[in-house]
């Protein structure tokens, strides 16, 4: 794994429990649509969808020619980054989420672009199987066998 | 853990391999509502709940006076039973399910009851909810902290 895939995974962790924490439970790496990957996915208690990308240093971002793909699957998107990280980068009608290895802190709130109902509906069964499936295969990996579950 | 406890959850462990194998994913241990706690909840490609009680003995069967109160919580409502249960003794308008610890079989398919959407979309939730929290404290146990996530 490249160090800025480690970086980012580290981010990840950090701005995952913190969002615990307001009661937002995560996935890493979901796959809301062919060729889009997001690093986390939260789901809200109210149901709503926030995705957060983090960004690791600035080749990170720059290399990102996606991003903009994930905007119509969430309620609300983020960036992560650390405190080295260039912010000015960052599209600043985003939000904004300063993270470490270990905690994380939520610096600007993303607008809310509500999804539509159907697609609200069809994305939160998409995250229950695809949290299921994982955390049956962690559980009992003998479940594997080859079978492969659409989402 | 006692003994009749053990068994059943090993026949739900046969019986969400071959779940899994249908497409359908599961949770152990999930409660729909205050003072109920299903065996097993599954989650099909449709968005179909299927909720499915493991007994291991007739005593187990007849000490059970909650399962009436799944019935509303689920889809499709199943027993699942080894090779030994007298299964004469269960209500016959309710899916049957022949499991071991390895693998199980469906012997009779539950009618279908189908949940109020608005009741689909809460459970959905929640099994998201839950299962993404499981899977977080399996992956980061030091997430925990004394968060306390509602589903």
């Amino acid at each position: 794994m490249s160090e800025m895939i480690q970086h980012g995974r580290l981010l990840a962790r950090g701005v995952a429990r913190h969002l615990l924490g307001h009661d937002i439970v995560t996935l890493e790496e979901f796959v809301p649509a062919r060729g889009l990957r997001v690093d986390l996915i939260g789901l809200t208690p109210k149901g709503e969808i926030w995705v957060v990308e983090c960004k690791s240093c600035r080749a990170d971002f720059m290399q990102d020619s996606k991003w903009q793909g994930y905007l119509e699957w969430c309620d609300r998107f983020f960036w992560a980054v650390d405190a080295d990280f260039p912010v000015d980068l960052l599209p600043d009608d985003s939000g904004l989420i300063l993270s470490d290895p270990y905690d994380a802190e939520i610096l600007r709130m993303a607008p809310e672009t509500p999804l539509a109902p159907a697609r609200r509906r069809k994305l939160t069964q998409m995250f229950a199987r695809h949290a299921a499936q994982r955390l049956h295969l962690l559980r009992d990996p003998d479940a594997r066998r080859g079978f492969s579950v659409s989402l």
